[in-house]
C-alpha cells in the first residue's frame, strides 16, 4: 500500500519543490495527498490540485492542513516542510505533537533551543523527525559509512571537507534578493554560508565516521563587505574520539560549482568522495594503490545495493539521492530498522555546532564546545 | 490529469523494469493502470498487483493486455515493451494497430523488413511509436544537439563514438546463461556487441549531427573464440553531407565500466560528452580554449532546460534520462509537437545499420549501403 | 667519460632541436661536439658555437660534418638526424655506413624499400640505428610494457589507441606552409596524418604488447576539401597471435590537444596509459576494481624505476621521455643491454603499415598485409 | 659563455642531487665545475669526479669548498646549497660574503633571526640569494601571476591552497629515520609539515598575488601519537589589501600523492592550478564557464611562454620547474631583470610565517603578525 505524503511549501517555481516531489513519487512508496504548497493560499490550493490533490486537501496554509488532516482516517503519513527557514521549527513542532511523521528541510530550528525542543517534542511524540541532510544517502556515501564504520581505515585520525562554490560571488548581484538574504541576519539568522551549506559537510563528517564534533574554532569572513553574514568560513574540529576535522565552505569560490567534497583519513587508508561525481569512492590502503570504487560493484554493504536502482557506471544524481531519503522513511514509518536516515538529534547537533562556529569567529578563533547542552 | 500506462516485461527482479517505472512515475505524468509484467503469468500477476494495479488489469501476458485493455474508456495510454528482444516486433505491432501508443526497448526489431513493418504500421494508425534510446534525452546531450544543428561548429566533419565496457570480458563467466545469449545467433540474431551497445552510438551520431548514415565500413571480432557473435566491433560510417563516422564498441574493454562517450568535430569547434559524466560539455571553438559547458548554466537551449530538474552541478543520472523520454512522451500524447523524441524511423535504421556492418565485416570491410530500403 | 654527440638539423628557432638538446644533455652523459644545424650553413655554424661547438666542428651541413668527423679520433659517438624527413634516409644511411651511431627523427625513410636498405646497413656495419618514437621511454610506458609482456594481463586480445588532436583544424590555416605541407604529397609522400602521429601509435602497440601488426583495413579522410592526404584515418589491424587493433588518427579533431592514449585489454585485465598525464596507468584486473599505478610508487619493474628521475606524484614529462631515449643509447653504447630502444626494424615497420594502410584505404578498406618484405 | 656552477650536498642517493644537476644541466647555461656532495668527504670527492669535475675541485666539504673557490679566476658563478636544513643558514650566509650567488634549498633557516640575517648580507654584499620554492617557476604559475596582477580577476578576495600527502601516514613507518627526523624538534626545529610542505603553498599564495601574509591562525595536529611536531596543520591567514587565506598541509592524507594545488577568488573570476598537473590552469570568468588553459597555447605571457620547452599538450614536469629557477639564475647572473626568481626576503617571509602559526597553534588559534620584524 502506498503511503500518503503531504507536503508544505515547495510550490510552482521553487526548486525544492521538484526535487521532494520526485523523491517521493519515484519509487511509488508515496502518493502525494494533502499540500500548502504556497504563501499565497489560492496559488497553493490551485497547484495542488494541478499536481492531482483532491480539492478537499488542498490547504491554503499550514494550519489549515494541520486541522484538516489530523481528524482524517487517511491523513497523511508524511509531511515534509519545506518551507522558508525561520518558520521550521513552528511547522514540524505542531506536525509532530499532533501525531505526524515530518521531514523537515535543514536547517531544521534557527536557534539550539528551538533544536532541542524539536528532539524533546519528536521524542515524547514518538515520531520521525528527519532532516534533510540528503547527500548522506547517495549509495556510495553508505558504503563509505559502511567501509569506515568497519574498521575498514582504522582509526580516523582526520576528516577534510569543503562545501564551496562561487554563486555568490558576484558583486553586482549581492543586491539580489535571492541572494542578499543569506547575508542579512534579519533573515539568515547567525550564520549565512556555514548554516546554509556547511552544516552539510559538518553532518557528513559524523555520518560516515560515526565520530561527534566536539569543538570547534572558526575563520569567517564576508568577502563582499556589504554582507553582514559570512560567505567564507574555515571551521576546524575535533570529534570524539580524537579526530581531527576540517571544514571549508565558501559561496564566493568563483568557479566551483557546487563542491561539495570529503576525505576521510585513517590509519590504515584514506577514502574520497565528491558530490559533482557522486557515484565513486576512491580508496587508497596505506601503502597500497588507489582504487576507484564504483556504485553497482559487486560486494558492496547491503545499504549502498538498496539505495542504487540501477546497473554499474549508470550514474544516479542528486534527485535520487533525495529519493533514497523517502525509501528509508517509508521503510521506517513501516516499522522496518533504518539507521541511516538523518534526525532530529542531527539537525540539532548543526544549530549547535553553527552557534560554537560563530562564537569562535568572534572569540579569534577560539575553541568552543560545539555539543547541544542536552547531549553533553 | 495522469496518463494511463502499462507495461509489458520487467518483472521482478529485472534491472529493467525499476528503471521504466521510475521513469514514467518521477515525474507525475502517468499511473501504472495495467501490466503484464513476467513470463510466469501468476507471478505476473502477483508483481503488478503489488505494484498497485488493479487486479482486473493484472494480466498474465501480453494477448490478455491487449484483450482487456482494448475495449476500455481508460485504456492505456501508453504500453511499454520491455521484453526479450525477438517478441518486441510482435507485440509492438499488434499494439499500434490496436490504437496504443508504444514505447518499445531497443533494439526494435530483429529485422530490417519487421522494422519497416513497424514504420508503416505506426505511420497508418498514426500512433507514436517510440524506442529507448534513452540516452539521447539527457539535457547536455540535448544541448550539444541544439547547438550543433544550429551551427556553432559549422558543418560536422567528423563524429566519434565509442560504447565500450568490460562487462563480458571474463571468459570464465562466457558461459553464464545471463551473458552467452547475446553472443548466440539462435537468440540475439545477426549481431552481438553492436546490435546491443553500438547501435545507442549510432543514433546517437544522427540525433546530435541531424546527417542520416549512408553507408559502413564494419570490422567485427570475437575475441573469446566459444562467441559466434562479435564481441568487439570498429565501424566506420558517412553520413549525408560526408560527415565522417567512426565507432567503436566492445564488451571486453576491462576496466572501462559503460564508457559511451560521443565527440563531434566541424570546421569552427568540437564538442565531447561521456554519458559516466553525463551533466558536462566539452566545447572548443576552433583556435580557442576549451568551456565546461554545465547542465543547468544560464543560456541554455530550452530543450536542455526544460528536462533539467535540480539546479547547476547538482548531478542528474541515467534514470532521469528515461524519465526524461517518458516526459516527451507524455507531451506527445497530449498533442504537444516534440522534435527529440527516438521513434520507429530510428529503430528501423538502426537495424539497417546492424545489417549492412555484418555484410561489411563479412565482405573483408566494404563499403555497404546501411539506409533502410524504404528510405533510399 | 662524457660521450660525444652530434646533431644534424635542429637549427634555431626549431621545436625539435632543444628537445633533442635538453635530453641529450638532461642526465651528463654527452656533450654536443659537433653539429650541422641548420639548412642556412652560416646560420648554422653560427648557432652551433653559441651551444658552445668549437668553431672547427660547427658545420655547414651534414656531408661537410661526415667528413670532418670520420676522421677525427674523438669523433662524436652519436649522431642525431632532425632534419626533413625526405632527408633521414640519405643522412642516416651515410653515417651507419661511416661507423657512427644514429638516432633517426621519425619517419625514419619514405619508403619500405629504404627501410629495408637502414636495416641492412645498420646490421652490416653492426651499428645502433635508433628511432625517436619517444613515447615509448615514459616510465609508465616501460611499466606496462613490463607488465603486459610479463602475463600480467593474460593472451591480449585487443589493442585500442588513439592519436588525434584539433591543431589542423582550422580551414582558414590550412594554407600555411607550416600545415600545408604534410597533406602535400609532394612533401610528405603517401601519407598525411598517419605517417606524422599514427606511426608513434602503431608502433605503442607492438612495443607493449610485443605482438607485430600484421595486416590492417583502413578508412582514410580528406575532411578539409583542399588536402590531398588524410587528416583522419582510422586503422584496424590484426597483430601476431591474433590481437585485434584499433587505432584512430586525427588533426581535425578540435578540443584535443595531443589525445594520445592506448589502452590493452587481455584475458585477466586491462591498462590504460595517456600522453597528457603520463605518470600514471589505470590497471583493472577482470573483476575488480581500477588501481591508479603511479610513476614512482615502489615495486615498479627496474625499467620503469630507472627511467624516472623524481619521488612519486612529482610529475615527469616529454623532454625527459626524450631523455630517456637518450640514456638508453649512452648505455647501448658504452655496451650495456637496452631492449627498450626503438630500431630501425620499428622504423622500416612503421613505413610497411603506413604503405599497406594507404592501399588498404585506397581498396574500400580490404585487409593489407602489413609486414615489411624482408620479415616476412 | 656557460657559467661554472657548484654544488653543496647532493650526494649519490639523494633525492634532491639528481633534480638540481638535471636542472643546473639541462638549458646548457651552467657546468659542473665544483662540488663538496657529501658528509663523507672521500665519498663526495669521488662523486664529484665521476660527475666530471676537476680533482682539484672536487672538495670534501663546504669550508674546503669557500677557500678553495674563492680565490680562483674561474670560480663558480652560483653555489646551490642542498645540505640538512640546518645547515643552510652557516653556509649560505659563508658563500654570500665572500661573493658568490646562492640559490639555498627550502627552509632557508631555522630561525627568523637567521633569515633576517641572510637578507642583510645579500643585500650588502649585492649578490643573488634564491631559494627554491621550484613550483612558482611552473610556466602555467608564471602564467597564473600575470593573469592574477594584471587584474584579470579583480581585487583576489580569497586564496585556497593545499599541499597534502599522505607518505607518513603509515604508523607503523614511523620510527624510520627518514620519516622520525621531520617530527623530531631536535632535528625539524619548530615545526614539521608546515615548515616542510606548508611554506611552498604560502610563498606561492604570495607569488601569484603580489600580496604579503601579514597574520596567521594555526591549528596544528600530531596525528600519529609519537610525533612531537604536527603532520596536519591548517592555517588561516590574512595578506595586505584584506585577502583571505586558508592553507591546509598534511603527512598523513593516505591516498593524496603530491597535492599541491592553489585556488585564487576575486571579484571578477576564480583559477586554480594543481601541481600534479601542472601544465593546465583553470579560469572561470564570474558569471561564465570554466576555461582550459594549456601550456603553449598562443597568447600566453612571456614568462610563461619564455619558461616552456616543448609545444602545446606536451606535459612538462618537475625536473624543468626547477631548471625554469637555474634559467632565471643564469640570466639573473648574467645581468638581466627576473622579476620571479624567489628570493631571500621570500625565505625569511616563510620563517616568519612558521614560527606565527607555532605560536598561534599554541596560543589557541589565536590570530598572530607573521611578518618579518624587519618588514613590520
Amino acid at each position: 500500500m502506498k503511503l500518503n505524503w503531504g507536503m508544505i511549501g515547495g510550490g510552482e517555481g521553487s526548486q525544492i519543490g521538484p526535487a521532494h516531489r520526485l523523491g517521493a513519487l519515484a519509487d511509488g512508496n508515496f502518493t502525494l495527498s494533502a499540500g500548502a504548497l504556497d504563501h499565497d493560499a489560492d496559488k497553493g490550493r490551485a497547484y495542488a490540485q494541478r499536481l492531482g490533490v483532491a480539492p478537499d486537501r488542498a490547504y491554503g496554509d499550514w494550519r489549515e492542513m494541520l486541522a484538516g488532516e489530523r481528524g482524517r482516517n487517511d491523513r497523511v503519513n508524511l509531511v515534509t516542510v519545506a518551507t522558508p527557514n525561520a518558520t521550521h521549527f513552528e511547522i514540524t513542532k505542531a506536525f509532530l505533537e499532533a501525531g505526524f511523521h515530518v521531514l523537515c528541510e535543514k536547517p531544521m530550528t534557527m536557534t539550539v533551543e528551538e533544536g532541542e525542543e524539536i528532539v524533546r517534542v519528536a521524542r515524547a511524540a514518538g515520531r520521525i523527525c528527519a532532516v534533510n541532510y540528503c547527500y548522506s544517502a547517495y549509495p556510495m556515501v553508505r558504503e563509505m559509512r559502511a567501509l569506515v564504520r568497519s574498521g575498514q581505515i582504522g582509526r580516523v585520525r582526520l576528516v577534510v571537507t569543503n562545501f564551496s562554490h562561487g554563486h555568490h560571488g558576484d558583486a553586482t548581484d549581492a543586491d539580489n534578493p535571492r541572494v542578499r538574504w543569506r547575508y542579512d541576519p534579519a533573515m539568515a539568522g547567525v550564520s549565512g554560508q556555514f548554516a546554509d551549506c556547511g552544516i552539510h559537510a559538518l553532518h557528513m563528517a559524523s555520518f560516515i565516521t560515526g565520530n561527534e564534533v566536539e569543538t570547534v574554532s572558526a575563520d569567517f569572513a564576508s568577502t563582499i563587505p556589504s554582507r553582514v553574514l559570512e560567505d567564507d568560513a574555515m571551521v576546524n574540529f575535533r570529534m570524539a574520539g580524537g579526530t581531527v576535522g576540517r571544514l571549508w565552505t565558501s559561496s564566493v569560490a568563483i568557479g566551483r560549482q557546487h563542491g561539495f567534497d570529503i576525505q576521510v583519513f585513517g590509519e590504515t587508508g584514506g577514502m574520497r568522495w565528491a558530490s559533482e561525481q557522486p557515484n565513486q569512492v576512491y580508496y587508497t590502503p596505506v601503502g597500497g594503490r588507489t582504487q576507484i570504487m564504483e556504485k553497482g560493484e559487486a560486494g558492496l554493504s547491503s545499504d549502498a545495493a538498496r539505495l542504487s536502482r540501477v546497473a554499474i557506471a549508470h550514474p544516479e544524481g542528486f534527485p535520487l539521492a533525495v529519493a533514497n531519503i523517502y525509501v528509508d522513511l517509508a521503510a521506517a514509518i513501516r516499522g522496518e530498522a533504518r539507521d541511516g536516515l538523518p534526525l532530529a538529534e542531527d539537525g540539532l547537533r548543526s544549530m549547535a555546532a553553527v552557534y560554537a562556529a560563530v562564537a569562535s569567529a568572534r572569540a579569534d578563533g577560539a575553541w568552543i564546545d560545539a555539543r547541544p547542552p542536552i547531549f553533553r
